[in-house]
């Protein structure tokens, strides 16, 4: 496992902060666009930061504990969804394709065999998790195995050129993982961790959350990262907790998507917080605990627009923000060259 | 002036609905991009809205009232950013590009003679407005000309088939109009309405707000719309007011950008409140009176990132939005054509 993520150097910061300042604009004015610029410059330490080959990885798992009924949906809506991903048919493709995004998808672990496919990096570790009201979702060895192959198919796309990584995922019931891994490495009660995922009225919320009460009381010993991930998480955010650690050690900037994607990346900080600092927030979702969650992280989304869907679908809508920040940098005409008087000239 | 704008027939409504609500994702999954989508279908009366020849038309003029010193950038910036706008490299036009937004200049009455430049509109009122500390900023004849030439450089791109209009501004001055016609279009107070513009500290903005207040006492006996405009207005706000008629009348969705564009559409709307059925809103800009302004519209904003700049920057940066709801609408899978189990499926 990459564990070796350079802090964020500093030292670009005032010549960045003086590009921005003398761009044709009053100082400042571009609010949080000026701020992605700047994070996109000091972490590819340049002042002409280049989106590169921006890529969405979608990682799908299957969920024993969906058969505890804690998704509205079906369990075998998870293969349906990825062979939806590969047909192109999903809000994620459709984002990506609309926002200039590559896309492939990552089965970590899926209850179905896929015929090969372009856009498919099969890669499961079984056919699902077991369920965590049993024992715990994985075994750590397991759960090293899915860190290292997320870790692996990032380092694949450094060596293509990648300068920024968007993560999604699909798995029905992996609301519950991400909401049981939340309440587990954080402070924060379970219930205000626990939403309607895919659309529960309040019975379902009811029942989900006596089911994760369950769960966490099962495993409520457990205080290391790993063995919390191994035993009430799933392989698509292990294997994504990977990519972000890898993502991050090869200096790309990360887009966070939604609740699971952000709870992936809870538990990559918890092995490393250096990740953090490659991170930008795309949004905050509908789904209760999101919030919460980003500012356990001191996470600030860039969008707040009801999005609940997941697959990353957050991080591929506010992509453009991204390209737009480096545009800013890049291409504006400061008040020298255009011959703009500046302010109290 | 076009006043004839359609009230926004709702038969395609529930179509729409049903045709958001089949597609691959829990129902309402994605937020306000079905809301826009759902708007933008109804605008343009189809199951299958296309954004066609999207346009961003900055409108430029000078005003009297910044002889006063209500900008902290001399009034000789409004010509030379035309002229950066021209060379391509201010903001708008970088965002526009990176977009893939359409871009025109209209020059509505800047104090300056511009060369023919194939990108500008060359339709000035006069060199600026008069001072409205002195009498009114211009003649009710040129506020209703101003109207009618915004109205038809619109009727001319909806004749190319244009479908989606961004309106932005650069005027040195003209957060000074737009807070004046704020404040004797509503009954928010004036020293509400005011704010730092491009960069105010404590003390320009408390000088900014006593000018304006002479300014507001001068023309306070007046309240129909065209009179408050032709006292407190400028030439570029006055054809952005022509040019939101014209493009709701002409079925364009409009997407408004920050607090100057957004006096305009008040302006606009208090001609035609119809014309407030077409607009989306770009975003919370951070100038003081933006976020009062759109609530009196009832506006909800798209983006809240902090952007103080004007020109259509924020309608720019929001733009891609659009372009992910009709991509949602037009491209996404349903559960039948995906063969993807609904929920309690």
């Amino acid at each position: 496992m990459p564990t070796t993520i350079p802090a964020l150097a500093r030292d670009l910061q005032p010549a960045l902060q003086h590009k921005l300042d003398r761009k044709t604009k009053p100082m400042g004015s571009l609010g949080r666009l000026e701020a992605l610029a700047l994070q996109l410059g000091l972490i590819q330490q340049r002042l002409d930061p280049q989106i590169v080959q921006p890529t969405m990885l979608v990682f799908a798992g299957d969920h024993g504990l969906a058969r505890a009924g804690v998704s509205p949906f079906p369990p075998e809506v998870t293969p349906q969804m990825v062979l939806n991903f590969l047909s192109g048919g999903a809000a994620v493709n459709v984002l990506c394709r609309a926002n200039g995004l590559d896309f492939k998808v990552v089965n970590a672990g899926v209850n179905y065999k896929f015929a090969p496919h372009p856009l498919l990096i099969d890669v499961p570790l079984a056919h699902g998790t077991a369920s965590s009201l049993d024992g715990p979702a994985m075994t750590r060895e397991q759960a090293e195995l899915a860190l290292q192959r997320g870790a692996d198919i990032v380092a694949g796309l450094a060596a293509q050129g990648c300068t920024v990584l968007a993560l999604g995922e699909m798995g029905i019931g992996n609301t519950s993982a991400a909401s049981l891994l939340m309440a587990q490495l954080t402070d924060v009660p379970l219930a205000d961790c626990t939403g309607r995922g895919t659309g529960h009225d309040d019975d379902g919320l009811a029942r989900k959350l006596a089911v994760l009460q369950q769960v966490q009381a099962r495993h409520a010993s457990l205080s290391a990262p790993l063995d919390i991930l191994a035993a009430v998480g799933g392989f698509e955010i292990a294997m994504m907790a990977g990519a972000y650690l890898a993502g991050a050690a090869s200096g790309m900037l990360l887009l966070v998507d939604g609740f699971i994607a952000t709870a992936a990346l809870l538990v990559a900080s918890r092995i490393n917080p250096a990740v953090l600092d490659y991170c930008a927030y795309a949004h905050c979702s509908g789904e209760q605990g999101h919030r919460r969650l980003l500012a356990e992280l001191s996470g600030e989304p860039l969008l707040d627009l009801g999005l609940r869907l997941g697959e990353g679908s957050g991080a591929a809508t506010a992509f453009p923000l991204l390209r737009a920040a480096a545009a800013i940098l890049n291409e504006m005409a400061s008040f020298e060259s255009a011959g703009v008087s500046d302010k109290d000239g």
